[in-house]
Formats: C-alpha cells, sequence, structure tokens
C-alpha cells in the first residue's frame, strides 16, 4: 500500500495574505522522492484548539503528518502546545535543547530564548551530525519551522528518517513523471485524453492549460509508480495527436 | 460580527509539487479588503467524494466558500460535479454559457468545449460588463479556476457582489495593518510582545523572524479594523524597545 501524509500549515500571516506559503511545494516533492503521497493540506490560523484538533484528525487519518509553523519562542508560536494537547502530553524543557540554547547565547540568554526548549514530553528530537538542531517528532507528527530556509534545512534528517522506516518494510518506490506539451486546448484533447485514462488506470493523467504562452497551450503530465506503465501511456497520447503536434515531449 | 471564509484548493498538481498554488494570497488579501477573514484552507485531489464532502464541511462552517481548480472540460474537472454533489443538484446544461461558446468555437466547437457550460441546476452565474464569461455560484459557495491569471481575472465580480452583500447588512470594516523592523531575535523580544498582546487584545500581533537579512531580523505586524486601536499597539509596542530600535516602522 502507499504511503500517505498530511501537512499542516500554521499562521495567520498565510490566511491574511502577507506571506506566500511556499513550503508545501517543497514538501510535496521530497516525500514523492521517497514514495510517499501527500493527500491532503490543511491551513490554520495560530490558534491552539484549532491546531490540536486538526493534528488529532490528520494524524490519525494519515500514515504521517508534517506541521509547518509556529515553533518559535513568541505568543504567536503555540504548535508545540497545540501538539501536547492533541496527543495528551505535557510539556517540559528538553535538557539536550536547553544545553544547546545555554551554549548558542552563552549569557545573553534570556527565558525567551528558553521556550525554543520546550518539548511534548517523550518527543523524539531528530538531529544528524550535519543538522544538529533538534527537529520535533511526536509518533508519526513532525513538527517542522515556518521560515522557509529553515524549512528546507531540516529536511533531509526528516527524509533520511523516512527512508529508513519505509526501507524497513520492503520499501516505497519514487513516482516518475513525463510530460508532453501541445498547441491543442482542452475541449479538442478531451476524447484523447479519455482514451488513455480508461486504458492506463494505474498511471496518473493530468492537464493544464497555460495561460498566453505562445510555445504551447495545454501541457499533459503522466505520473505512477512504474516507468514503463508512464512512458506507454505517455507514448500511446503522443500517437493520438494530430500531425504538427506535439510542441515538446518530456 | 465579523464575515469569515474558507477555500478550498483542488488539484493533484499542487499536492504532487508539480505547480506552486499561486491563488490563496491573492485571494486573502482581496478579502480582507472587503473585511472578510479567510480561516481556513483546504487542499485535496481531483476526486469526486473527497471534493464533495470538504465543499459540504466548508460551506456549512463558513460565511463563505471559495474554490480554485478543477473547472475545465478534462477528465481531472470534477469541481463542478463535487459541487452538484455535495449540494444535491442536478448538472444542466447553461443555456447562457452554451451560447457563449458556440460563439467563440463556431464551427470548430467539441462536445469538450460545450463541457465547460455544464452547471448544477439553479446555479447562479456572475458576470459583469467586462468579465462576461460567468463564475459559477452556488448558494455561498464560488467555484473559481485554478490558473493564476484566470482566478485574478474573476475576482472583480466576486467582489463586487461580496461587497454589496456585506454592504446590505450594514458593512464589514477592512482590515488596517502596521509593522515595525527590528535587529532583536524573538527571545528577547518575547517579554515585550507579551506586554503590547495582553494590552492590546482587539489587535492581532504577528512575530515574524527573517533568515539571514542584514536589515532586521524580526518583522512585528499589528492588525485590526480600528486603525486608531492598531497605531496604538504598534506605539506602545515601539516605546518599549531599547536604543537603537527599530530599524524601521510601517
Amino acid at each position: 500500500m502507499d504511503a500517505d501524509a498530511a501537512m499542516l500549515v500554521i499562521g495567520n500571516e498565510i490566511l491574511s495574505g502577507k506571506v506566500e506559503e511556499a513550503n508545501v511545494a517543497v514538501l510535496a516533492r521530497a516525500l514523492r522522492g521517497v514514495g510517499i503521497v501527500l493527500q491532503r493540506v490543511v491551513v490554520v490560523m495560530d490558534d491552539v484548539d484549532t491546531i490540536a484538533a486538526e493534528i488529532t484528525e490528520l494524524s490519525g487519518a494519515h500514515e504521517f503528518l508534517f506541521t509547518s509553523g509556529g515553533v518559535g519562542p513568541t505568543h504567536d508560536d503555540v504548535t508545540i502546545e497545540a501538539a501536547a494537547k492533541a496527543f495528551g502530553l505535557r510539556i517540559v524543557s528538553s535538557p539536550t535543547m536547553e544545553a544547546m540554547l545555554r551554549a548558542h547565547y552563552g549569557e545573553r540568554l534570556t527565558d525567551g530564548h528558553l521556550r525554543m526548549a520546550l518539548v511534548p514530553e517523550g518527543a523524539a528530537l531528530e538531529a544528524s551530525a550535519e543538522i544538529t538542531w533538534p527537529t520535533i517528532r511526536v509518533g508519526n507528527t513532525w513538527l517542522l519551522p515556518g521560515i522557509p530556509e529553515v524549512f528546507r534545512a531540516k529536511l533531509p534528517v526528516v527524509l533520511a528518517r523516512l527512508s529508513e522506516q519505509l526501507g524497513a518494510r520492503g520499501g516505497a518506490r519514487a513516482f516518475v513523471s513525463h510530460a508532453v506539451y501541445t498547441r491543442m486546448d482542452e475541449g479538442n484533447l478531451k476524447p484523447l485524453l479519455d482514451r488513455v485514462v480508461a486504458a492506463f488506470a494505474d498511471v496518473s493523467v493530468g492537464s493544464y492549460p497555460k495561460w498566453l504562452d505562445p510555445a504551447y497551450k495545454t501541457k499533459l503530465t503522466f505520473d505512477g509508480r512504474d516507468e514503463a506503465r508512464v512512458l506507454a501511456a505517455r507514448d500511446a497520447f503522443v500517437a493520438l495527436l494530430p500531425p504538427g503536434e506535439p510542441q515538446k515531449v518530456d
């Protein structure tokens, strides 16, 4: 069975449009690389009860859950508290993280800095030789930071652990993706696509119109875990196209 | 009471990371401009039952729902079908939209093109003198296209209608937002922010660290409907800063 995941994006700044969300696509691509399908994303405000309810729901319904945002030390950072609530855990200060903060800040250390050592009791602290500041994991739920640069910096630790877990049960195959570009519009492509979709149930076929691009009008994508089948679906589609098409095949 | 909204983003291409989502921030900002708070965003795959269940849930729990994606003519465009299912409506061909398609495509018209005239029975077709191709609305639920350029092009029709509705019941006030930039880190800012948050319950205070920016380390935002209160909260915070701060005030 496919491993599946959900993502919970936390932050008033996303829902007010002050900040463009930038972690969903990065996580989605990284997960596909280890054979995990991102099935659902939910974006909520910085509210403890809302986040806790969502963590309970998503961590129960999916094999993995990744949260993004709300792990800093200020009043609007409530993800740790919400995760503790969702899993019925106390919040404790991690001696490991506290020692790292003391070493980093020295005499400048404040109570505010020390809040960054708070974790749900019993949480796993995932780190590596290169990425030493721990990422907090509670069961199947990973608590990642919202700042895009830090989110990206932490992904290698997450992916290494996921690969281990999936490898231990026989592994998951990564997805392959191919594409065809055409100047035909979706209305004309529909009957051709319907034939390919009917013949290749194991290949996911997507159709994406491009707005005002002189090079092509529609991009068709062919995705699956079996590259031979994906290529066969793509080529079956190309064979249905009229003369002069396609514009490009990937 | 504040008017609130949810958004449902539909598309395998978003959840696979092939395409960066680009409509959430645009909608969020537009809604705030007419005094509506975007409370929740959910992203799901191109699956009729999943989308229908989500439309039922979100349209019931929020005053307005906006969907993005899945309104084209191909096999992966299932939002119209899902909305019809969610509201218990049949799918019919709109004579207005069919006539527009016939006029546009003439002899090149295909059955694929005609699928773009399908709507849930009884849906409102919202258009304006400038934006003539209708946007489908079923009750409080607006079905918008996923292509960012087209999503943006349709927003004026949506906003004009929302302003009318909100105006009829006394109007909603738009949000105002101000910001302060500082080189202090969140650990040091926390006690200052806590004092402002406690004194200004009607102002939403956000704290956003910037990664490796020489100009500032943290951006603080102050948001609310009452500009005098927002400015008072911002200025109360600035008054708490040490000499040399802030770097900038907006």
